[in-house]
Protein backbone atom coordinates (compact mmCIF):
# COMPACT_ATOMS: atom_id res chain seq x y z
CA UNK A 1 0.00 0.00 0.00
CA UNK A 2 1.39 3.34 -1.28
CA UNK A 3 -0.78 5.39 0.27
CA UNK A 4 -0.69 4.17 3.89
CA UNK A 5 -3.26 6.66 6.41
CA UNK A 6 -3.98 6.90 10.48
CA UNK A 7 -7.10 5.51 9.54
CA UNK A 8 -6.12 2.53 7.18
CA UNK A 9 -2.69 1.67 8.67
CA UNK A 10 -4.12 -1.81 10.81
CA UNK A 11 -5.69 -2.70 8.05
CA UNK A 12 -2.30 -2.68 6.02
CA UNK A 13 -0.55 -4.25 8.53
CA UNK A 14 -3.20 -7.44 8.64
CA UNK A 15 -3.02 -7.22 4.96
CA UNK A 16 1.18 -7.71 4.85
CA UNK A 17 0.36 -11.14 6.63
CA UNK A 18 1.12 -14.48 4.89
CA UNK A 19 -1.70 -16.75 4.24
CA UNK A 20 -0.49 -20.00 6.19
CA UNK A 21 0.21 -17.81 9.46
CA UNK A 22 -1.02 -19.82 11.87
CA UNK A 23 -4.63 -18.77 13.53
CA UNK A 24 -3.64 -18.01 17.11
CA UNK A 25 -0.76 -15.88 15.87
CA UNK A 26 -2.83 -13.81 13.73
CA UNK A 27 -5.33 -13.14 16.08
CA UNK A 28 -3.03 -12.63 18.86
CA UNK A 29 -0.93 -10.25 16.76
CA UNK A 30 -3.98 -8.58 14.97
CA UNK A 31 -5.69 -7.76 18.93
CA UNK A 32 -1.95 -6.43 19.77
CA UNK A 33 -1.09 -4.27 16.65
CA UNK A 34 -4.92 -2.38 16.89
CA UNK A 35 -4.96 -1.90 20.44
CA UNK A 36 -1.20 -0.11 20.03
CA UNK A 37 -2.39 1.49 17.05
CA UNK A 38 -5.27 3.12 18.67
CA UNK A 39 -3.98 4.11 21.60
CA UNK A 40 -1.16 5.94 19.81
CA UNK A 41 -3.95 7.91 18.00
CA UNK A 42 -5.75 8.31 21.31
CA UNK A 43 -3.22 10.26 23.19
CA UNK A 44 -2.12 11.86 20.14
CA UNK A 45 1.77 9.91 20.82
CA UNK A 46 4.11 13.03 20.21
CA UNK A 47 7.89 12.10 18.45
CA UNK A 48 9.47 12.84 21.52
CA UNK A 49 6.59 10.69 23.62
CA UNK A 50 7.59 8.21 20.95
CA UNK A 51 11.79 8.95 21.91
CA UNK A 52 11.14 8.96 25.57
CA UNK A 53 9.18 5.16 25.34
CA UNK A 54 12.23 3.80 23.44
CA UNK A 55 14.82 5.06 25.91
CA UNK A 56 12.59 3.56 28.41
CA UNK A 57 12.58 0.01 26.47
CA UNK A 58 16.34 0.21 26.37
CA UNK A 59 17.13 1.08 29.36
CA UNK A 60 15.13 -2.03 30.63
CA UNK A 61 17.92 -3.72 29.19
CA UNK A 62 20.02 -2.67 31.48
CA UNK A 63 18.06 -4.08 34.26
CA UNK A 64 17.31 -7.81 32.61
CA UNK A 65 19.48 -10.72 33.04
CA UNK A 66 18.65 -14.47 34.55
CA UNK A 67 18.48 -13.30 37.78
CA UNK A 68 16.42 -10.07 37.19
CA UNK A 69 12.93 -10.05 35.07
CA UNK A 70 12.57 -6.35 34.86
CA UNK A 71 9.91 -7.62 31.93
CA UNK A 72 8.16 -9.43 34.63
CA UNK A 73 8.35 -6.54 37.04
CA UNK A 74 6.71 -3.93 34.60
CA UNK A 75 3.78 -6.99 33.48
CA UNK A 76 2.83 -7.03 37.45
CA UNK A 77 2.83 -3.35 37.98
CA UNK A 78 0.29 -2.59 35.35
CA UNK A 79 -1.84 -5.66 36.09
CA UNK A 80 -1.47 -7.88 32.86
CA UNK A 81 0.43 -10.49 34.92
CA UNK A 82 -2.82 -10.40 37.62
CA UNK A 83 -5.18 -10.26 34.87
CA UNK A 84 -3.67 -13.05 32.78
CA UNK A 85 -4.10 -15.02 36.04
CA UNK A 86 -7.30 -14.18 36.44
CA UNK A 87 -8.08 -14.83 32.68
CA UNK A 88 -7.13 -18.51 33.13
CA UNK A 89 -8.58 -18.60 36.39
CA UNK A 90 -11.76 -21.24 37.04
CA UNK A 91 -13.72 -20.10 39.63
CA UNK A 92 -14.72 -23.22 41.14
CA UNK A 93 -10.90 -23.54 42.28
CA UNK A 94 -8.53 -21.89 44.34
CA UNK A 95 -7.99 -18.13 42.79
CA UNK A 96 -4.36 -17.71 40.88
CA UNK A 97 -2.07 -14.99 41.94
CA UNK A 98 1.23 -13.44 40.42
CA UNK A 99 4.05 -15.80 40.15
CA UNK A 100 6.86 -13.03 40.62
CA UNK A 101 9.98 -12.81 39.90
CA UNK A 102 11.39 -14.81 42.61
CA UNK A 103 10.64 -18.60 42.31
CA UNK A 104 13.43 -21.00 42.53
CA UNK A 105 13.69 -24.08 40.96
CA UNK A 106 15.16 -27.22 42.59
CA UNK A 107 13.80 -26.44 46.39
CA UNK A 108 14.48 -29.38 48.85
CA UNK A 109 11.71 -31.84 49.94
CA UNK A 110 10.50 -31.01 53.17
CA UNK A 111 8.11 -33.07 55.37
CA UNK A 112 4.91 -32.18 57.07
CA UNK A 113 5.58 -29.94 59.90
CA UNK A 114 8.94 -29.48 58.81
CA UNK A 115 10.69 -26.10 60.34
CA UNK A 116 11.49 -23.49 57.69
CA UNK A 117 11.68 -20.99 60.58
CA UNK A 118 14.84 -22.09 61.93
CA UNK A 119 17.33 -19.41 63.27
CA UNK A 120 15.28 -16.69 61.91
CA UNK A 121 13.87 -13.76 64.46
CA UNK A 122 9.86 -13.37 64.35
CA UNK A 123 6.37 -14.48 65.35
CA UNK A 124 6.20 -18.19 64.92
CA UNK A 125 3.58 -18.88 62.16
CA UNK A 126 2.16 -22.21 61.83
CA UNK A 127 0.97 -22.49 58.27
CA UNK A 128 -1.40 -25.84 56.89
CA UNK A 129 -4.42 -26.42 55.41
CA UNK A 130 -6.07 -29.31 52.93
CA UNK A 131 -5.40 -29.69 49.11
CA UNK A 132 -8.41 -30.69 47.66
CA UNK A 133 -10.84 -31.13 44.82
CA UNK A 134 -13.43 -28.75 43.99
CA UNK A 135 -15.67 -30.92 45.86
CA UNK A 136 -13.57 -30.47 49.00
CA UNK A 137 -12.30 -34.06 48.55
CA UNK A 138 -8.18 -34.41 49.65
CA UNK A 139 -5.64 -34.75 46.84
CA UNK A 140 -2.67 -37.63 47.40
CA UNK A 141 0.23 -36.60 46.11
CA UNK A 142 -0.05 -33.48 45.55
CA UNK A 143 3.12 -31.21 45.40
CA UNK A 144 3.35 -27.92 47.21
CA UNK A 145 6.10 -25.55 46.65
CA UNK A 146 6.58 -22.94 49.12
CA UNK A 147 8.61 -19.90 48.67
CA UNK A 148 8.64 -16.71 51.16
CA UNK A 149 10.75 -13.75 52.55
CA UNK A 150 12.91 -13.46 55.69
CA UNK A 151 12.05 -11.27 58.04
CA UNK A 152 14.23 -8.50 56.39
CA UNK A 153 11.54 -8.56 53.61
CA UNK A 154 14.10 -10.53 50.89
CA UNK A 155 14.05 -13.66 49.08
CA UNK A 156 17.12 -16.05 49.39
CA UNK A 157 17.87 -15.05 45.96
CA UNK A 158 18.16 -11.59 46.69
CA UNK A 159 20.15 -11.67 49.58
CA UNK A 160 23.33 -13.05 49.87
CA UNK A 161 23.11 -13.62 53.56
CA UNK A 162 21.12 -16.60 53.32
CA UNK A 163 21.30 -20.22 51.89
CA UNK A 164 20.12 -20.46 48.39
CA UNK A 165 16.97 -22.40 49.37
CA UNK A 166 16.34 -20.92 52.94
CA UNK A 167 12.28 -20.22 53.21
CA UNK A 168 11.74 -22.28 50.30
CA UNK A 169 10.51 -26.04 50.40
CA UNK A 170 8.20 -28.60 48.76
CA UNK A 171 5.83 -31.00 50.08
CA UNK A 172 3.35 -33.95 49.33
CA UNK A 173 0.28 -34.81 50.30
CA UNK A 174 -0.62 -38.34 51.80
CA UNK A 175 -3.74 -39.47 51.62
CA UNK A 176 -5.42 -36.53 53.99
CA UNK A 177 -4.42 -34.43 51.41
CA UNK A 178 -2.55 -32.58 54.35
CA UNK A 179 0.06 -29.71 54.10
CA UNK A 180 1.85 -27.65 57.10
CA UNK A 181 5.05 -25.76 58.01
CA UNK A 182 6.57 -23.74 60.75
CA UNK A 183 7.62 -20.01 59.39
CA UNK A 184 8.16 -16.55 60.92
CA UNK A 185 5.06 -14.70 60.10
CA UNK A 186 5.61 -12.88 56.56
CA UNK A 187 6.80 -8.94 56.07
CA UNK A 188 5.28 -6.63 53.50
CA UNK A 189 7.73 -5.51 51.28
CA UNK A 190 8.34 -3.48 48.45
CA UNK A 191 9.31 -4.44 45.04
CA UNK A 192 12.86 -3.01 43.14
CA UNK A 193 12.35 0.57 42.42
CA UNK A 194 15.99 1.34 40.94
CA UNK A 195 15.26 0.07 37.71
CA UNK A 196 12.72 1.94 35.12
CA UNK A 197 9.81 0.15 36.73
CA UNK A 198 10.62 1.82 39.32
CA UNK A 199 10.23 4.96 37.54
CA UNK A 200 7.00 4.46 36.55
CA UNK A 201 5.79 4.55 39.99
CA UNK A 202 7.66 7.85 40.90
CA UNK A 203 6.34 9.15 37.84
CA UNK A 204 2.63 7.95 38.66
CA UNK A 205 2.76 8.89 42.43
CA UNK A 206 2.43 5.09 43.22
CA UNK A 207 4.14 3.24 46.25
CA UNK A 208 5.93 0.05 45.48
CA UNK A 209 4.82 -1.98 48.54
CA UNK A 210 3.19 -5.97 48.36
CA UNK A 211 1.31 -6.63 50.86
CA UNK A 212 2.73 -9.33 52.87
CA UNK A 213 2.03 -13.19 51.48
CA UNK A 214 3.06 -16.95 51.30
CA UNK A 215 3.65 -18.13 47.64
CA UNK A 216 2.52 -21.66 46.98
CA UNK A 217 2.94 -23.65 43.43
CA UNK A 218 0.26 -27.03 43.96
CA UNK A 219 0.52 -29.34 41.34
CA UNK A 220 -1.11 -32.57 41.06
CA UNK A 221 -1.54 -35.16 38.26
CA UNK A 222 -5.16 -34.43 36.45
CA UNK A 223 -5.32 -31.03 38.10
CA UNK A 224 -4.16 -27.84 36.39
CA UNK A 225 -1.40 -26.57 37.65
CA UNK A 226 -2.43 -23.42 40.37
CA UNK A 227 -0.14 -20.27 41.06
CA UNK A 228 -1.18 -18.51 43.81
CA UNK A 229 -0.60 -16.44 47.24
CA UNK A 230 -2.30 -15.99 50.36
CA UNK A 231 -2.20 -12.76 52.40
CA UNK A 232 -3.50 -12.03 55.82
CA UNK A 233 -6.50 -9.82 56.12
CA UNK A 234 -4.54 -7.67 58.50
CA UNK A 235 -1.55 -6.47 56.38
CA UNK A 236 -2.01 -2.53 55.70
CA UNK A 237 -1.00 -2.97 52.00
CA UNK A 238 -4.01 -5.32 51.24
CA UNK A 239 -6.28 -3.02 49.55
CA UNK A 240 -3.06 -1.30 47.24
CA UNK A 241 -0.60 -4.51 46.48
CA UNK A 242 1.33 -2.73 43.81
CA UNK A 243 1.30 -5.81 41.15
CA UNK A 244 -2.38 -6.40 41.61
CA UNK A 245 -2.32 -9.79 43.34
CA UNK A 246 -5.10 -9.60 46.08
CA UNK A 247 -8.16 -11.86 45.22
CA UNK A 248 -11.12 -11.82 47.47
CA UNK A 249 -10.64 -15.92 47.86
CA UNK A 250 -6.92 -15.84 48.64
CA UNK A 251 -7.36 -13.59 51.73
CA UNK A 252 -6.57 -15.55 55.30
CA UNK A 253 -6.81 -14.52 59.05
CA UNK A 254 -3.91 -15.35 61.63
CA UNK A 255 -5.17 -16.78 64.40
CA UNK A 256 -3.99 -16.43 67.78
CA UNK A 257 -2.81 -19.59 69.74
CA UNK A 258 -1.75 -20.12 73.12
CA UNK A 259 1.85 -21.70 72.95
CA UNK A 260 0.76 -24.86 74.71
CA UNK A 261 -1.41 -25.51 71.75
CA UNK A 262 1.63 -25.94 69.69
CA UNK A 263 0.55 -29.32 67.91
CA UNK A 264 3.15 -32.66 67.74
CA UNK A 265 4.45 -33.25 64.38
CA UNK A 266 5.75 -29.61 64.12
CA UNK A 267 9.01 -28.93 64.40
CA UNK A 268 10.00 -25.44 65.94
CA UNK A 269 13.63 -24.53 66.78
CA UNK A 270 13.62 -22.40 70.16
CA UNK A 271 10.41 -21.89 72.10
CA UNK A 272 7.43 -19.80 71.48
CA UNK A 273 6.89 -17.26 74.39
CA UNK A 274 3.31 -16.88 74.45
CA UNK A 275 1.51 -17.32 71.37
CA UNK A 276 2.03 -18.29 67.54
CA UNK A 277 -0.29 -18.01 64.81
CA UNK A 278 -1.92 -20.11 62.90
CA UNK A 279 -3.52 -19.62 59.33
CA UNK A 280 -5.55 -22.63 58.36
CA UNK A 281 -5.78 -22.09 54.65
CA UNK A 282 -7.48 -24.77 52.09
CA UNK A 283 -6.55 -24.76 48.14
CA UNK A 284 -8.85 -25.91 45.64
CA UNK A 285 -7.49 -27.59 42.50
CA UNK A 286 -9.27 -27.75 38.84
CA UNK A 287 -9.62 -30.49 37.03
CA UNK A 288 -7.54 -30.33 33.95
CA UNK A 289 -9.40 -29.00 30.91
CA UNK A 290 -11.59 -27.54 33.42
CA UNK B 1 -8.87 -2.89 46.14
CA UNK B 2 -8.20 -6.64 47.90
CA UNK B 3 -11.25 -7.72 45.33
CA UNK B 4 -9.47 -6.89 41.75
CA UNK B 5 -11.62 -8.72 38.83
CA UNK B 6 -10.46 -8.39 35.18
CA UNK B 7 -13.79 -5.72 34.72
CA UNK B 8 -12.72 -3.30 37.10
CA UNK B 9 -8.58 -4.74 37.14
CA UNK B 10 -8.04 -0.88 35.07
CA UNK B 11 -10.03 1.03 37.66
CA UNK B 12 -7.61 -0.15 40.02
CA UNK B 13 -4.64 0.75 38.05
CA UNK B 14 -5.70 3.95 37.22
CA UNK B 15 -6.88 4.01 41.34
CA UNK B 16 -3.66 4.06 42.31
CA UNK B 17 -2.52 7.32 40.40
CA UNK B 18 -1.02 9.71 43.29
CA UNK B 19 -2.93 13.15 42.88
CA UNK B 20 -0.26 15.03 41.59
CA UNK B 21 0.41 13.05 38.76
CA UNK B 22 1.21 15.08 35.66
CA UNK B 23 -1.87 15.32 33.57
CA UNK B 24 -0.32 14.08 30.46
CA UNK B 25 1.66 11.15 32.32
CA UNK B 26 -1.98 10.09 33.26
CA UNK B 27 -3.48 10.70 30.06
CA UNK B 28 -0.96 8.30 28.41
CA UNK B 29 -0.64 5.95 31.09
CA UNK B 30 -4.42 5.28 31.18
CA UNK B 31 -4.40 4.86 27.61
CA UNK B 32 -1.39 2.02 27.25
CA UNK B 33 -2.91 0.30 30.51
CA UNK B 34 -6.31 0.11 28.98
CA UNK B 35 -5.63 -1.22 25.39
CA UNK B 36 -3.14 -3.49 27.13
CA UNK B 37 -5.81 -5.19 29.60
CA UNK B 38 -8.42 -5.02 26.81
CA UNK B 39 -5.92 -6.79 24.00
CA UNK B 40 -5.28 -9.45 26.92
CA UNK B 41 -9.14 -9.99 27.62
CA UNK B 42 -9.62 -9.92 23.81
CA UNK B 43 -7.77 -12.51 23.38
CA UNK B 44 -7.76 -14.29 26.34
CA UNK B 45 -3.98 -14.48 26.20
CA UNK B 46 -2.68 -17.76 28.18
CA UNK B 47 0.03 -17.88 30.54
CA UNK B 48 1.95 -19.96 28.42
CA UNK B 49 1.90 -16.74 25.61
CA UNK B 50 2.21 -14.36 28.37
CA UNK B 51 5.77 -16.01 29.26
CA UNK B 52 6.29 -16.29 25.05
CA UNK B 53 5.91 -12.69 25.25
CA UNK B 54 8.25 -12.58 28.09
CA UNK B 55 10.71 -14.48 26.78
CA UNK B 56 10.68 -12.39 22.93
CA UNK B 57 10.86 -9.00 25.60
CA UNK B 58 14.28 -10.58 27.50
CA UNK B 59 15.81 -11.62 23.79
CA UNK B 60 15.26 -7.97 22.40
CA UNK B 61 18.00 -7.30 24.84
CA UNK B 62 20.40 -9.50 23.69
CA UNK B 63 19.91 -7.40 20.29
CA UNK B 64 20.22 -3.57 21.51
CA UNK B 65 23.30 -1.96 21.88
CA UNK B 66 24.16 1.46 21.15
CA UNK B 67 24.40 0.43 17.63
CA UNK B 68 21.25 -1.38 17.20
CA UNK B 69 17.68 -0.14 18.33
CA UNK B 70 15.83 -3.84 18.11
CA UNK B 71 13.06 -2.03 20.24
CA UNK B 72 12.98 0.83 16.93
CA UNK B 73 12.86 -1.79 14.21
CA UNK B 74 9.74 -3.55 16.27
CA UNK B 75 8.46 -0.16 16.53
CA UNK B 76 8.64 0.44 12.48
CA UNK B 77 7.43 -3.24 11.71
CA UNK B 78 4.77 -2.73 13.77
CA UNK B 79 3.24 0.23 11.90
CA UNK B 80 3.75 2.60 15.11
CA UNK B 81 7.11 4.52 13.87
CA UNK B 82 4.59 5.41 10.78
CA UNK B 83 1.75 6.13 12.30
CA UNK B 84 3.51 8.44 15.52
CA UNK B 85 4.47 10.01 11.72
CA UNK B 86 1.18 10.89 10.08
CA UNK B 87 -0.24 11.65 14.03
CA UNK B 88 2.29 14.93 13.71
CA UNK B 89 2.03 15.56 10.29
CA UNK B 90 0.77 19.03 8.83
CA UNK B 91 -1.10 17.80 5.46
CA UNK B 92 0.12 21.14 4.42
CA UNK B 93 3.79 20.07 4.42
CA UNK B 94 5.53 17.19 2.60
CA UNK B 95 4.97 14.09 4.81
CA UNK B 96 7.23 12.88 7.09
CA UNK B 97 8.23 8.98 6.82
CA UNK B 98 10.39 7.01 9.15
CA UNK B 99 14.05 8.28 10.75
CA UNK B 100 15.23 4.48 10.80
CA UNK B 101 18.11 3.21 12.90
CA UNK B 102 20.70 4.24 10.42
CA UNK B 103 21.02 8.19 10.82
CA UNK B 104 24.27 9.25 12.18
CA UNK B 105 25.28 12.76 13.35
CA UNK B 106 28.09 14.43 12.21
CA UNK B 107 27.64 14.15 8.83
CA UNK B 108 30.25 16.64 6.41
CA UNK B 109 28.63 19.86 4.64
CA UNK B 110 28.72 19.08 1.12
CA UNK B 111 28.09 22.04 -1.60
CA UNK B 112 25.40 21.99 -4.14
CA UNK B 113 26.00 19.92 -7.19
CA UNK B 114 28.67 17.83 -4.57
CA UNK B 115 29.46 14.04 -5.70
CA UNK B 116 28.02 11.02 -3.37
CA UNK B 117 28.58 8.45 -6.16
CA UNK B 118 32.17 8.91 -6.54
CA UNK B 119 33.82 5.35 -7.37
CA UNK B 120 30.88 3.35 -6.73
CA UNK B 121 29.57 1.28 -9.59
CA UNK B 122 25.83 1.87 -10.17
CA UNK B 123 23.26 3.92 -12.43
CA UNK B 124 23.76 7.24 -12.18
CA UNK B 125 21.17 9.62 -9.91
CA UNK B 126 20.97 13.67 -9.67
CA UNK B 127 18.76 13.98 -7.17
CA UNK B 128 17.67 17.69 -6.55
CA UNK B 129 14.64 19.83 -5.97
CA UNK B 130 13.48 22.74 -3.99
CA UNK B 131 12.91 23.46 -0.57
CA UNK B 132 9.75 25.95 -0.11
CA UNK B 133 7.11 26.88 2.77
CA UNK B 134 3.74 25.37 2.12
CA UNK B 135 3.31 28.76 -0.61
CA UNK B 136 6.05 27.35 -2.40
CA UNK B 137 7.86 30.05 -1.40
CA UNK B 138 11.85 29.01 -1.39
CA UNK B 139 13.25 28.92 1.98
CA UNK B 140 16.91 30.40 2.18
CA UNK B 141 19.13 28.53 4.75
CA UNK B 142 17.67 25.85 4.80
CA UNK B 143 19.53 22.46 5.86
CA UNK B 144 19.23 18.83 4.54
CA UNK B 145 20.70 15.65 5.67
CA UNK B 146 20.89 13.31 3.29
CA UNK B 147 21.94 9.59 3.58
CA UNK B 148 20.87 6.20 1.96
CA UNK B 149 22.84 2.68 1.65
CA UNK B 150 25.63 1.90 -1.01
CA UNK B 151 24.64 0.07 -3.89
CA UNK B 152 25.06 -3.43 -1.88
CA UNK B 153 21.96 -2.21 0.27
CA UNK B 154 23.95 -1.37 3.09
CA UNK B 155 24.38 1.98 5.13
CA UNK B 156 27.82 2.91 6.41
CA UNK B 157 27.12 1.82 10.06
CA UNK B 158 26.60 -1.42 8.62
CA UNK B 159 29.46 -1.97 6.58
CA UNK B 160 33.16 -2.02 7.41
CA UNK B 161 34.11 -1.53 3.49
CA UNK B 162 32.41 1.90 3.83
CA UNK B 163 33.85 5.51 5.27
CA UNK B 164 31.98 6.59 8.29
CA UNK B 165 30.02 8.87 6.24
CA UNK B 166 30.00 7.30 2.72
CA UNK B 167 26.57 8.40 1.10
CA UNK B 168 25.71 10.70 4.03
CA UNK B 169 26.33 14.59 3.64
CA UNK B 170 24.35 18.11 4.64
CA UNK B 171 23.43 21.11 2.57
CA UNK B 172 22.47 24.21 2.54
CA UNK B 173 20.32 26.17 0.91
CA UNK B 174 20.73 29.71 -1.09
CA UNK B 175 18.73 32.16 -2.19
CA UNK B 176 16.49 29.93 -4.52
CA UNK B 177 15.84 26.99 -1.38
CA UNK B 178 18.00 24.91 -4.36
CA UNK B 179 19.32 21.56 -3.13
CA UNK B 180 21.11 18.68 -5.37
CA UNK B 181 24.00 16.03 -5.60
CA UNK B 182 25.08 13.39 -7.61
CA UNK B 183 24.79 9.79 -6.24
CA UNK B 184 23.44 6.14 -7.34
CA UNK B 185 20.33 4.85 -7.80
CA UNK B 186 19.22 3.51 -4.29
CA UNK B 187 18.40 -0.36 -4.26
CA UNK B 188 15.89 -2.09 -2.40
CA UNK B 189 17.20 -3.89 0.82
CA UNK B 190 15.98 -5.66 3.87
CA UNK B 191 16.18 -4.83 6.99
CA UNK B 192 17.90 -7.56 10.04
CA UNK B 193 16.03 -10.35 10.57
CA UNK B 194 18.76 -11.69 13.01
CA UNK B 195 16.85 -10.95 15.49
CA UNK B 196 13.78 -11.21 17.75
CA UNK B 197 12.21 -9.04 15.06
CA UNK B 198 13.22 -11.47 12.14
CA UNK B 199 10.90 -13.54 13.92
CA UNK B 200 8.26 -11.79 14.13
CA UNK B 201 8.25 -11.25 10.34
CA UNK B 202 9.36 -14.89 9.90
CA UNK B 203 5.89 -16.25 12.12
CA UNK B 204 3.54 -13.88 10.24
CA UNK B 205 4.60 -14.94 6.76
CA UNK B 206 5.88 -11.56 5.95
CA UNK B 207 8.97 -10.27 3.98
CA UNK B 208 11.85 -7.70 5.22
CA UNK B 209 12.00 -5.89 2.42
CA UNK B 210 11.74 -1.73 2.22
CA UNK B 211 11.30 -0.42 -1.40
CA UNK B 212 14.21 1.73 -2.05
CA UNK B 213 14.66 5.70 -0.95
CA UNK B 214 16.76 8.48 -0.41
CA UNK B 215 16.45 9.74 3.45
CA UNK B 216 15.93 13.32 3.89
CA UNK B 217 16.43 15.86 7.23
CA UNK B 218 15.41 19.14 6.85
CA UNK B 219 15.23 22.07 9.17
CA UNK B 220 15.17 25.90 9.12
CA UNK B 221 14.88 28.17 11.43
CA UNK B 222 11.35 29.22 11.92
CA UNK B 223 10.03 25.78 10.36
CA UNK B 224 9.05 22.54 11.85
CA UNK B 225 11.91 20.00 11.09
CA UNK B 226 10.94 17.46 8.30
CA UNK B 227 12.26 13.77 8.80
CA UNK B 228 11.06 11.60 5.45
CA UNK B 229 12.31 9.20 2.38
CA UNK B 230 11.36 9.88 -0.75
CA UNK B 231 10.36 6.38 -3.23
CA UNK B 232 11.10 6.08 -6.83
CA UNK B 233 7.49 4.79 -8.34
CA UNK B 234 8.67 2.07 -10.35
CA UNK B 235 10.26 0.13 -6.91
CA UNK B 236 8.63 -3.63 -6.79
CA UNK B 237 7.90 -3.15 -2.76
CA UNK B 238 6.62 0.43 -3.01
CA UNK B 239 2.83 -0.79 -2.20
CA UNK B 240 4.57 -3.75 0.70
CA UNK B 241 6.95 -1.32 2.38
CA UNK B 242 7.97 -3.47 5.79
CA UNK B 243 7.73 -0.59 7.99
CA UNK B 244 5.03 1.30 6.29
CA UNK B 245 7.36 4.26 5.37
CA UNK B 246 5.34 5.04 1.61
CA UNK B 247 3.24 7.83 1.64
CA UNK B 248 1.49 8.89 -1.93
CA UNK B 249 3.32 11.98 -1.77
CA UNK B 250 6.03 10.99 -1.18
CA UNK B 251 6.47 8.69 -4.30
CA UNK B 252 8.69 10.18 -7.02
CA UNK B 253 9.71 9.62 -10.82
CA UNK B 254 13.07 8.26 -12.22
CA UNK B 255 13.16 10.56 -15.63
CA UNK B 256 16.09 9.16 -17.65
CA UNK B 257 18.26 11.90 -19.12
CA UNK B 258 20.55 11.75 -22.30
CA UNK B 259 24.29 12.07 -21.18
CA UNK B 260 25.14 15.13 -23.10
CA UNK B 261 22.30 16.77 -20.98
CA UNK B 262 24.01 16.35 -17.37
CA UNK B 263 24.30 19.88 -15.79
CA UNK B 264 27.01 22.23 -15.30
CA UNK B 265 28.19 22.33 -11.65
CA UNK B 266 27.19 18.81 -10.76
CA UNK B 267 30.37 16.76 -10.15
CA UNK B 268 30.50 13.39 -11.55
CA UNK B 269 33.80 11.15 -10.83
CA UNK B 270 33.71 8.36 -14.34
CA UNK B 271 31.63 8.79 -17.32
CA UNK B 272 27.64 8.21 -17.93
CA UNK B 273 27.88 5.89 -21.05
CA UNK B 274 24.45 6.99 -22.34
CA UNK B 275 21.86 8.13 -19.96
CA UNK B 276 21.39 9.17 -16.00
CA UNK B 277 18.63 9.48 -14.05
CA UNK B 278 16.91 12.49 -12.42
CA UNK B 279 14.95 12.72 -9.63
CA UNK B 280 13.43 16.16 -9.27
CA UNK B 281 11.34 16.55 -5.70
CA UNK B 282 10.77 19.60 -3.89
CA UNK B 283 10.19 19.50 -0.19
CA UNK B 284 7.77 21.66 1.88
CA UNK B 285 8.28 22.60 5.49
CA UNK B 286 5.72 24.10 7.58
CA UNK B 287 5.73 26.85 10.01
CA UNK B 288 6.75 25.98 13.50
CA UNK B 289 3.72 25.30 15.71
CA UNK B 290 1.67 24.74 12.45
Amino acid sequence: MRNVTQDNITDVFLGYFGKETDPRMREVMESLARHLHEFAKEVKLTHAEWQTGIAFLERMTEFTDAERHEFVLLSDVLGLSSLVDMINSNPQGTSSSVLGPFHITGAPDIPLGHDMKRHYEGEVLLACGRITDTEGEPIEGAKIDIWQTAPNGLYSSQDPDQDTYSFHGIQTTGADGKYGFTTVKPVSYTVPTDGPVGDILTATGRHPWRPSHLHYIVTAPGYRQLVTEIFPDDDPYLDQDTVFGVREDLVMKYVEQAAETFPDGYELSGNIAEQYLMADFDLKLVEEGG
